[in-house]
């Protein structure tokens, strides 16, 4: 049966002792709350919840899915009893506001809890996943009654919501979007149009669940400026702020889909359903922004979460499984053959599986500490870490999802045949992970929004921001010459980056095309180099543990290992990217339409 | 709804223009039916066959799956009745002698039926396919007896064929296997034991299945060298050769698996089956290595299959879904968006499946004439197809099935979102092309037999008649300048292959891990040349048919545009690999075991 463990003392590392934490709180406004003892307590618990309650959930929402009958949707078994026990437990609370009912902690915190629920049961984790989304854009967009109204609900966990923007015709281009918003009389709108792919919108967890739907004004603009943001609750409100009359949105269906199956895919119809206005007209997808990059944010974790619980299962696969004998003589000569972990090629599987995980927890843990400085810190701090995330947040989506995927498919090869086989759950990891590179943008938009949007069109002001901490930490610790064989290539790679910056948006210039041409192999060289920095970090901080002496050498030589791993076996992957994104768009775009159904 | 359209230009592009089928059928001892005429007549019947029969059971065949019911399969709708209209065709017997019923026509044509049928519906094609590589063992070790009784109902497709290999503890591991052959007085042998993932191991499709099927005599010598090889039937059969009473084989479960539901993969029970030698005892997989470099070539076709039929369905897609305008500007400016096809990241993938699926489908039907070589040329022709063949049937079989899954993994993404959803086939054609780099001898093992066996145990001689025929060929055509951007980096890389070997061998002295540190990256790299190598041939032939004046100029320019996209934007990852594979061993096996669990 495959499991997860919490990687508690690996969360640790990277939080506490990689990024510090502990001082990151003790600065950040109304984050007093989170004392060390506090934050252990807090995982301990997370721990219990998503290894005791969830993980056993996993295959049996696979397995099962969800059952959709007469516009009513039943979730796997089990699911429904854990969300109440989420619920129960407080977890939908903790980083939001004590006034609306939440814990008041910080949202990095709120992560570190989300990572172990998210890796023990992805499926199950979107449920309150989507909610802590709506949560989100309530909560900057709402107004006081809004927010008395639904965001309690949302923060205490009895109601979940959801995010409705795809429509069948239009994904990546929200500007194409039909549905519609006509004002009633009573200031509220009537709401009708189609939405799919609405993950949680509909299923038997909770009382009620609070869409946010995309839809278009009467006299709206065409294109993205005419957009507008609307609640949808499932059942209209009473007065007191109970469960009223059904509104008129229903699921039609759910999609039958190639993973993540105990979570609903749903066809919401809205057929003049009740909505409310939040936020400004015609400004649902600036509103929307907001949202977006949380959920962004919440996907790159998707690719670490896959990464890790391939790692952890194919590991044990890969300590029992006999097979072969190594080529370097008999490791276990007691045994029919060696176990697989002694042969090079599994063990190269194993370490890039373990190098995407915990490089990947180090970036997903720094982006989330931006969050809260963006959310809570200081004017100038906010400034640079709003920058810092912008960067960041398309580069963790597409790289972490990628490199999940490819860890996910690393931890059902090792497995061999077994693997493709239900049993061992390494084939529905692969299917999980396989949706991350495509909703909340697709590998291809993130990095058109990365290339074009926050590289070129800051003139590479946003890149400089990043490349300077690089840059300054390779040169703060370019004495120590144990650690030469990263710092050095960490700094060569930090100038290059800027350098193939420089030279694809001098050709960007001329065409535009070659945005597009270099975007993605960009994005990904951007992954390479950033993953790169983080663990030079790691390595950094477990050579000055092991230089100050610990009971945990193997622990920190496992660490200096991995980082020359990652540089070694993973890092050169940059210079076919390089040279790629450098070849320029014409290979791409002189071959005509009609050429290429030519067979 | 997903289709399939052979590619019957591009199939005759590639055998008959670029790899001169005709010259070699006519040097060919006993091809002198496969006339160019004959030819085209029989590729057009299977291409109908392909696309009007299998291809619509395609999705049948994922959505049932096979049913198992009191030891009995169930095959999806459709399967039964499909594999009678291909007896009836008289497809199974294309390549067989014709002294046993077949039509005495060259393998390589069989092939060239084989990639339509395998390209419209995998899963089916593994019926037929198992039974082919059962006819190949009895053909080469049978004896004329065994050939009589089996190889002709195999042949006439009236029964179908099994290769039994794996057992539950050893897959790649045969030496561990445990199976047992006890002598009956009467020549037979009792076979008992149980065998897993074995692919159309039971089924209703035909009257009888004949498992070829590995075990082990009571006195055989331990490890790889104590197994034979031998003939177990499900039905014994009567004196007349009718099939008989029921034998001891049976199949005791069918696996749920990630993908090719519609192909049963059984565990197989045998208790006391009876069973009947082939060859010599103790030397059965030697016998079946035979089986296994067949089998390899089939699989390697899987990844070309999966490839072309991911570019089919999602070059339809980009054509036809709207969204978003070029980054120059919009192209089709009187619809609401312009079609994907538009985008440089989404022209980069279908090139990319493109470029894969035709520079595989020359690498397949190049190999498949080395086999008609090897099994009907004369001795000194042959010599050099063998040596050719085993170097180059462990790249084809990994390098097309890793990009065969790459290139199924862009067919899922450029239906964004849509791609996930099971109604367009985009992810069962991803989900059915993974089982392709496990079953067969996985990419790691692939890589092993590559470096290890073929490459470094022949001191590099296997390479250099592969290198030496690519060096005469860039050599040849070094003048020409408008081929100096293929021709000059393909000497470069060429070269570079035999620098890297030699690297790589020096090291393997000293240290065995070296091998098995290097494989994977190793074998890449000579896929990434091989394939650089066809995509330099066949953009030869074009520039010669564009220079003699066509009529075809578009499908021939489009040949160019391929391989110069081929060269700029895939093969620069033949960077990373070389200083991935020269990188050593030491941040593999330095790690300790223990090192890999402190998290």
């Amino acid at each position: 049966m495959p499991d997860y463990k919490a990687p508690l003392r690996d969360l640790r590392f990277v939080t506490d002792e990689v990024l510090g934490f502990h001082d990151h709180y003790a600065k950040l406004p109304g984050a007093e709350e989170a004392t060390p003892d506090m934050i252990a307590a807090i995982m301990e618990e997370g721990a219990k919840f998503a290894e005791r309650v969830l993980s056993p959930l996993n295959q049996v929402g696979d397995q099962q899915g969800c059952q959709f009958k007469d516009g009513e949707v039943a979730t796997p078994e089990g699911f429904k009893e854990a969300y109440q026990q989420y619920v129960d437990g407080g977890w939908p609370s903790l980083s939001h506001d004590i006034e609306l009912g939440g814990q008041g902690l910080p949202e990095s915190l709120g992560m570190m809890v989300t990572e172990m629920v998210a890796t023990s049961n992805w499926a199950w984790s979107m449920y309150p996943g989507l909610s802590h989304g709506a949560m989100n854009t309530l909560d900057l967009h709402g107004t006081d009654e809004q927010k008395q109204t639904y965001l309690t609900k949302l923060v205490s966990g009895e109601w979940t919501g959801t995010m409705c923007l795809t429509e069948p015709h239009c994904g990546t281009d929200l500007g194409m979007l039909k549905t519609k918003a006509l004002p009633n009389e009573d200031g509220s709108y009537a709401i009708t149009g189609t939405k799919i792919f609405i993950s949680a919108g509909e299923h038997d967890m909770a009382s009620n669940i609070v869409h946010i739907v995309l839809a278009r004004l009467p006299d709206a603009p065409q294109g993205t400026k005419g957009i507008s943001l609307f609640i949808v609750p499932k059942f209209n409100t009473t007065d007191s702020g109970d469960v009223g009359e059904r509104n008129h949105v229903h699921c039609g269906s759910i999609e039958h889909k190639m993973g993540i199956h105990g979570n609903a895919t749903c066809v919401m119809n809205f057929d003049g359903a009740k909505g409310f206005l939040i936020g400004p007209a015609n400004k649902g997808l600036n509103c929307m922004f907001t949202f977006m990059n949380t959920a962004r944010l919440g996907t790159a974790l998707q690719g670490l979460a896959h990464a890790e619980w391939a790692y952890q299962n194919s590991l044990i696969y890969a300590k029992d499984r006999l097979q072969m004998r190594s080529l370097t003589g008999p490791k276990a000569p007691d045994k029919a053959a060696d176990p697989i972990i002694v042969h090079p090629d599994v063990r190269k599987m194993l370490l890039t599986q373990k190098a995407f995980a915990e490089g990947g927890r180090a970036l997903i843990h720094y982006c989330s500490m931006l969050v809260d400085i963006v959310q809570a810190g200081s004017e100038g701090d906010k400034d640079d870490a709003e920058t810092q995330l912008s960067l960041l947040t398309p580069i963790a989506k597409a790289f972490l999802t990628e490199t999940g995927f490819e860890a996910a498919n690393h931890g059902l090869q090792i497995f061999g045949g077994h693997g493709y086989i239900a049993d061992w759950g390494m084939e529905q990891n692969v299917r999980d992970s396989r949706i991350s590179m495509l909703y909340e943008g697709t590998t291809g938009i993130q990095a058109l929004d990365l290339l074009g949007r926050k590289v070129l069109m800051s003139q590479g002001a946003t890149l400089k921001v990043f490349t300077k901490i690089i840059h300054k930490f390779c040169k703060e610790n370019s004495s120590d010459k144990r650690l030469a064989h990263l710092m050095k290539p960490l700094a060569a790679l930090n100038k290059e980056w800027g350098d193939i910056t420089l030279k694809v948006g001098m050709k960007a210039m001329k065409n535009r095309d070659e945005v597009g041409a270099a975007s993605v192999d960009y994005c990904m060289y951007s992954g390479y180099v950033t993953l790169a920095y983080f663990w030079a970090r790691m390595a950094l901080v477990a050579q000055q543990k092991l230089d100050e002496g610990t009971d945990e050498e193997a622990f920190y030589k496992a660490k200096l290992q991995t980082a020359k791993f990652y540089f070694e076996r993973i890092l050169p992957r940059t210079k076919g990217h390089v040279e790629m994104l450098l070849a320029g768009s014409s290979s791409l775009m002189e071959m005509d339409e009609e050429q290429f159904f030519l067979r």
